[in-house]
């Protein structure tokens, strides 16, 4: 048997798109002579529906468009993911299922039983899980199709969960697996996904076909990296991560293994990598080509421009230079060396003439107050209007700046250097700006040496330093790291060596600017715990604040 | 035996303030000679505690909270809600838990069984339902414990659940019930609320004590109206709306019933209380006093000045009145007389030099381009600064005045009149604002008549007015209504009557401007369903835009 399997890059909602990539793909299945070909999870609606999922007609169409493969499933067999409902009135309407279509028509539908509801994902929200599982036969072969959790829980050791689907339909001696995911990519998701599917395939002496989804969802992004793995625990094959691929196998050989085909796995090329692929998705499906920013000439608007530029191409990237009299010489010319160094279309806006209308404006009512956060915010503010009256008038989104480490502190200016549609480097702490930026630089000085070097600052008065109100970015980084992504207590931070004194300050920190990344873009997601969907955090609470 | 309900205003994360309200009301029960007073839902740790429930640290305080409850409870049982942990790996690692303490220890624990996931309820992101259910027995009566939903499923009839844990405690003869809630209010809540009451008590012929959270925690408000019930039917006492209470009742009276006591219930003053609990609460429990808000002279923002002023009192409402070129004369002065009739201080800061200074600016690279959506934005974000300025200075939280059916069709200027740190009337669509502003106005004028009555405009171009742009309001909020409280379907919509291109036009609108939504303060709910964490929508989706 010849098993197909498609990576592709969905759009949510998107019916009659998402139908014609299938159907393209099944073409080509067929071309190559497949006698199955396997899409991803919810490929019909594309993942995650979130709440078009509660409406009747969204379904209709998911339902329209299952049909319209099986129409053609013929002389070959189609697995595709949709939403399905449920029939009796008890649990939640829907389940997310695993379709196959053969013979022009659906001979079996299996649901998702391990339905993940952390971090960004809300599956119990909107779906039953499943109860049942019974194997396909197909051409003399028995099929265990699972979907994407599902192979989550290998003998029950996960302990989120009290089934295990696969330890369910191995009773029905199945002779291989196909697994339906919509995975989001972490730089950590490559090297789990590859544990998980080898554990399984160790375990029940079969092979399988994992297809992940590939592409990006606003702040999701899918790395594909779809994996064929031997009864062995040998990876017969990876798919490239970040690009659509299809591919045939021949079941034997993938039965007999003795291959083992991994890509490497590099921290900042994936990060690199992923950000690119979020940027342009986030473009091409909201249907839009150019950006602008602001460049300071500094790190992180460098990194971001960097990343734009090679997501949607220098000509579809412009870039504000907009010094004020707190800007430092080098300011200017590091931004300028960078856009000539991309290629970038720059303007340069000083904006002292309207910071000092608001302080005209303002005087009567701020006088004998001392200069404050309040003009470094006006500074700020005046910036990220006239980026939006640029984005406005020419039609560019503009792109967010800000890195994980400022955005966790509240280090930044709402409405000012918050704006933007999408936060690029959002999900990615100062130090690891810093990695990309050398990372970025690898084959030659992309970004100047001068921007990398000199240290942090957000130039909003005489001689600032970031150092002046943060701790060392290491330090601030690693206390985060625990604390976001470890999601560690204060007393087990300390415990490490950390100073006391600067746990509490930061926790707090973290705690009390919850309100203002309420109000941030979507930021893409680079690592196991981002800002955002998949970390919630009450704004009035108490809590270490 | 005489049954203590405590309605209180808890904070999230704030144990020690959360334990000394509850310390204060059991010294109070038992001044009324109470044998047993019972809280809400997770009243140590705050209803929602949403990802704060990850942290290890903040489950053991929670645990601390409710062993103090226990050293104290002699001569009377406490009845308090706690997040407790899964002793066995498999599964969720929490409980939402009911603990009945007496004599000093902890006599029993009932777990939740059914676990709100849908709306703006995220429970089985962390909870593990029961599986078990057990009356607790004290001074010669056996208590059902339940929480929050586990009465919502009666006879099974919720098609939500599986299974209705008051049948599995009916076989154990219960004396009478108790229910921990929080549950958060809208308009057609206390009616919801009453009717659920009622069908329990009716069909297990018991008594049922329903103790629910008052206040509000940033979006959601909590109307407290705890409900005592007797088996007949009747509701023997509703507490008050919005403010915290204690009372005690003797069970044979309850149980005798015979007595009906409920509040009148009116839309508008249900909304209108439930805001001014919401800024209280925002305001309180973050800690700031003072707001500040533009006033333009229409009717959003002088309703949300209003509500303002009696929630914190006039004397911490500051008000900006920044008319423009494009500003009516009625607009300052109708501006002003609110101001003057809810004796706020206000200032009057023409923008005219800021914007213009911003085109000056501009003027090179916009240079031949049409005055368009640029300009306009470009006003209503220099207001924005404005407001934020004084709010920097002064430590004014700005409030945020866009209306439900603005929000809806993305009729507002990011970064401009969608700042704010939370959005008062963001869930009240345009026409129901003219409701409110007629229910504040009932005993005398204080929203000017000409802001009620003239025609509604930006006022950001010459003779600008909504209907430009929108539909009339009346038809615009019955459509939006039924797309985003009903979730119909357009053809649905159109099957009522509506014009068919308009309903496409509108849903269109609705879709394309989630990515401003966004980035939206977080909205005070006061519908079956707001935008914000209640509704999560994609944005780079591709459905009906």
């Amino acid at each position: 048997m010849k098993i197909a399997i498609a990576q592709l890059n969905f759009h949510i909602g998107n019916f009659e798109g998402n139908l014609q990539q299938m159907l393209r793909s099944v073409e080509e299945a067929k071309t190559k002579k497949a006698d199955l070909i396997c899409f991803s999870e919810l490929s019909t609606c594309g993942y995650p529906p979130r709440d078009f999922l509660e409406f009747d007609d969204f379904i209709k169409l998911a339902e329209a468009t299952v049909q319209k493969l099986a129409d053609v499933a013929h002389g070959i067999a189609i697995v595709v993911g949709s939403p399905s409902r449920n029939p009796v009135p008890e649990g939640k309407d829907l389940y997310n299922s695993a379709f196959f279509l053969a013979d022009g028509t659906i001979q079996h539908v299996q649901h998702k039983a391990l339905l993940p509801t952390y971090d960004v994902f809300d599956e119990y929200r909107y779906f039953e899980p499943a109860s049942e599982f019974q194997v396909v036969e197909y051409q003399g072969k028995r099929i265990a199709l699972t979907v994407c959790e599902d192979i989550w829980n290998i003998g029950n050791e996960n302990p989120l969960y009290t089934i295990c689907p696969l330890d369910e339909l191995q009773h029905q001696q199945p002779d291989f697996i196909l697994n339906l995911s919509a995975s989001p990519f972490s730089y950590i998701q490559a090297n789990q996904r590859t544990q998980i599917v080898q554990a399984n395939v160790k375990r029940y002496q079969i092979p399988m076909f994992y297809v992940n989804h590939v592409g990006a969802q606003t702040e999701l992004i899918f790395d594909g990296g779809s994996l064929v793995a031997s009864p062995s625990g040998e990876i017969f094959d990876e798919l490239p991560y970040f690009e659509e691929c299809l591919r045939v196998y021949d079941l034997d050989e993938v039965k007999k293994g003795g291959r083992q085909h991994l890509q490497t796995r590099n921290k900042m090329q994936l990060i690199h990598d992923g950000l690119l692929s979020g940027i342009r998705d986030y473009f091409n499906k909201l249907g839009f080509k150019k950006a602008i920013l602001g460049l300071s000439g500094g790190i992180d608007s460098a990194v971001t421009a960097v990343l734009a530029a090679r997501a949607l191409g220098s000509e579809n990237v412009h870039v504000l230079l907009m010094p004020s009299q707190f800007s430092s010489d080098h300011s200017v010319d590091d931004a300028r060396k960078l856009a000539e160094n991309m290629g970038l279309s720059y303007d340069i806006i000083p904006i002292k003439n309207i910071y000092d209308s608001f302080l005209d404006t303002l005087a009567p009512k701020f006088e004998g107050l001392p200069f404050n956060i309040t003009e470094e915010n006006l500074q700020a503010r005046a910036r990220g209007v006239l980026l939006m009256a640029f984005s406005n008038k020419f039609g560019n989104i503009l792109l967010n700046t800000s890195n994980k480490s400022e955005m966790a502190v509240g280090y930044g200016t709402l409405y000012g250097d918050m704006c933007g549609g999408l936060s690029v480097i959002g999900d990615v702490y100062k130090s690891e700006v810093f990695e990309l930026a050398r990372y970025i630089n690898k084959d030659g000085e992309v970004i100047p040496e001068n921007t990398i070097t000199k240290p942090p600052s957000a130039e909003l008065r005489p001689n600032q330093k970031d150092s002046d109100s943060l701790p060392d970015y290491d330090i601030l980084d690693e206390i985060l790291f625990h604390y976001i992504e470890k999601r560690e207590d204060p007393n087990d931070i300390i415990g490490m060596g950390y100073d006391e004194k600067l746990v509490h300050r930061i926790l707090r920190l973290v705690n009390i600017n919850e309100f203002k990344r309420y109000q941030t873009a979507p930021v893409l997601r680079v690592s196991p715990k981002a800002f955002g969907m998949g970390r919630r955090m009450p704004i009035v609470g108490k809590y270490l604040s």
